[in-house]
């Protein structure tokens, strides 16, 4: 079958679903790849380079193409192009995008979503959030190392010894463990929490000194946090204080996809830390962790300054999108045979990305909330 | 006596030439310590530190001061409010500023420069041109960290391996060590070149792979390279060529204290680099080591962004004054005792420093600089 991959057209995405190498995987596959001229110049992929690896330059890919890869959703240009049983693989924010997900739905489109891909063993080459994320976690690291206007690391001189920083990270998903990670190579002394209690463990393989705050462990499912009571929140926040005061950089990374991030830190705690510190909050397009964070811009707050990140995987294009088109590869391998699209909807996998299909949408719990609208 | 600390006046200079440490060990030597409201603002110390620290704080610190503490050399107008057989000590480029140095010897000063501590073991604590360059060092790693768009480090992950970045530091003195060791911290491949071939073994001590472009040392006074010919200049250029192209980032550190920094890569060599790369060049603001970088800009050479370095140890304020004013402190205690102005110009170090003194050039290279015009 005919697979298409476009242009994304979201204001400062420079990603791409498909890269050469991912291209020669799908051809090896059987299919045929449709590249819209231009796609990969974001992450430095030249046309040659596609025309290389076997796919066809076609202004037009969508035509005559069966599926249809992407990193953004489709924007209702892209959309309204698309025949009837067409299906598009990208992130897909339903929870976000209802309107979206209804249009696809009366347009008789397939729309398969990364952010939904079951958090099981057997699917992690397919999961791309946990990939974005990785890139998320070390772009956090290196831009706290590059704004703190000091050593991470401790130094011994001549002139006397450097004292290493002091960071915290909240949060230690796929993101925060990367951020442990980068920050501790760079020397830093590192504390680290999450809600989880289950996270000290990985904190501290990472390196870093766990935070305990007392308080009752938040497991939810597919490893993710759960919500917190507003008591919880607020008692987590003012014995977080004295560690977010304490610290020279403070990274943030507490996100639930679809959901508007926890507020961990208030202005006032951001006000306690030290003249020249650093904050940088991966959560500020879902509305951020921190408290008076804007996306794509640094506030200050106090003396710290506030680093909004807004698409950070899309700051690191190249590696961000050869993660990510290996995820899509793999996807791509599961719903397809010998050259067909053979989606087998019994697979668990399959069932849990598949969010509109042949006219209904297949999600039990975006099927109650369109209900209930 | 009276030593004076006033606000730099030099643009973007942010350092501070004291800091509370030191004034309370200037003040336990006996000293009396003026500092000028706001000295210490762009290395986010209040003035109210340095009153704590036994700090006089005055808008006119140069009043009945014997010694003169500043990170730039005074500015003509500083220059001018002081008396005849005042002392100064900051960092003077003689070399760069000769009318600077002829000003000062008409006008009685005595002039100690920071850049001329010689490079003797006892001195190292003194050695302002060392510390300052451990804080280069590592701000061009931080700087290329950031700007490349990569992964420094491997990655293991469910959706493919993330290769490590090549990265080249030219120049092994302080910051290309410092730049080497933080870029090696964050998982990069490094290699390093240095003219001098006794700098391979600094080299792989720091986890490098020293480069060897089969040419002759030139190992010259002080630790420093001596300068080569055109010749010489040309071959190193010709072989280092594909260990440029190869690397993703390439960072520069050759420089010599008062002398235009040596071309060591040309514009050809940068173009050959692949779309994405980064090139930090420290020697900028002397020239460069790269043709085409421009101090304080980013230019696009072909595919790679070059970033010129100006004043970069201001870029990191609070520890650049911290080492800077540790060794002020060193080289004060030498030159004073139980509290008064007591220079021994029979040490090595004094008069080495001392470039003008009661009415004379000191200094027989600069004296001979001088006679020469």
């Amino acid at each position: 079958m005919r697979i298409a991959v476009a242009r994304e057209t979201h204001p400062g995405e420079t990603r791409v679903a498909a890269t050469p190498e991912t291209v020669a995987g799908l051809v090896r596959l059987g299919h045929e790849v449709a590249v819209q001229p231009g796609a990969g110049h974001g992450a430095l992929i030249d046309d040659d380079r596609y025309a290389d690896a076997g796919a066809l330059l076609l202004e037009e890919p969508f035509d005559g193409a069966e599926l249809v890869l992407g990193v953004q959703p489709l924007d209702d240009a892209g959309r309204s192009r698309l025949r009837p049983g067409t299906a598009t693989l990208s992130f897909l924010p339903a929870t976000l995008m209802l309107a979206d997900l209804v249009a696809r739905r009366d347009a008789g489109l397939t729309s398969f979503a990364m952010d939904y891909v079951p958090r099981i063993s057997r699917a992690q080459p397919m999961d791309a959030l946990s990939s974005q994320s990785l890139v998320a976690g070390y772009r956090a690291a290196v831009v706290a190392a590059g704004r703190l206007r000091e050593f991470f690391g401790l130094s011994m001189t001549a002139a006397g010894t450097i004292k290493p920083a002091q960071v915290l990270v909240l949060g230690a998903g796929v993101a925060g463990l990367q951020a442990i990670a980068t920050v501790k190579r760079l020397g830093a002394v590192v504390r680290g929490y999450d809600v989880r209690a289950a996270a000290a463990e990985e904190i501290a393989s990472m390196g870093a000194v766990p935070v305990d705050l007392g308080l009752d462990t938040l497991e939810g499912a597919g490893g993710y946090a759960r919500e917190m009571t507003a008591e919880r929140a607020a008692l987590q926040r003012e014995r977080l204080a004295p560690y977010v005061a304490a610290a020279d950089a403070l990274i943030t990374t507490a996100a639930v996809p679809g959901r508007r991030a926890p507020v961990l830190v208030h202005r006032a705690m951001v006000e306690a830390m030290r003249p020249g510190s650093v904050v940088v909050d991966l959560a500020a397009d879902s509305g951020g962790n921190v408290e008076g964070v804007e996306p794509g811009r640094v506030v200050m707050i106090g003396g710290a300054a506030v680093w909004g990140g807004s698409n950070v995987p899309a700051q690191m294009p190249a590696p961000a999108s050869r993660l990510y088109a290996a995820n899509v590869l793999a996807v791509v391998t599961l719903l397809t045979r010998e050259g067909d699209f053979a989606p087998d909807f019994d697979d668990e996998i399959v069932a849990g990305m598949c969010l509109t299909h042949q006219g209904r949408v297949r999600n039990a719990m975006l099927a109650e909330l369109l209900g209930s609208e």
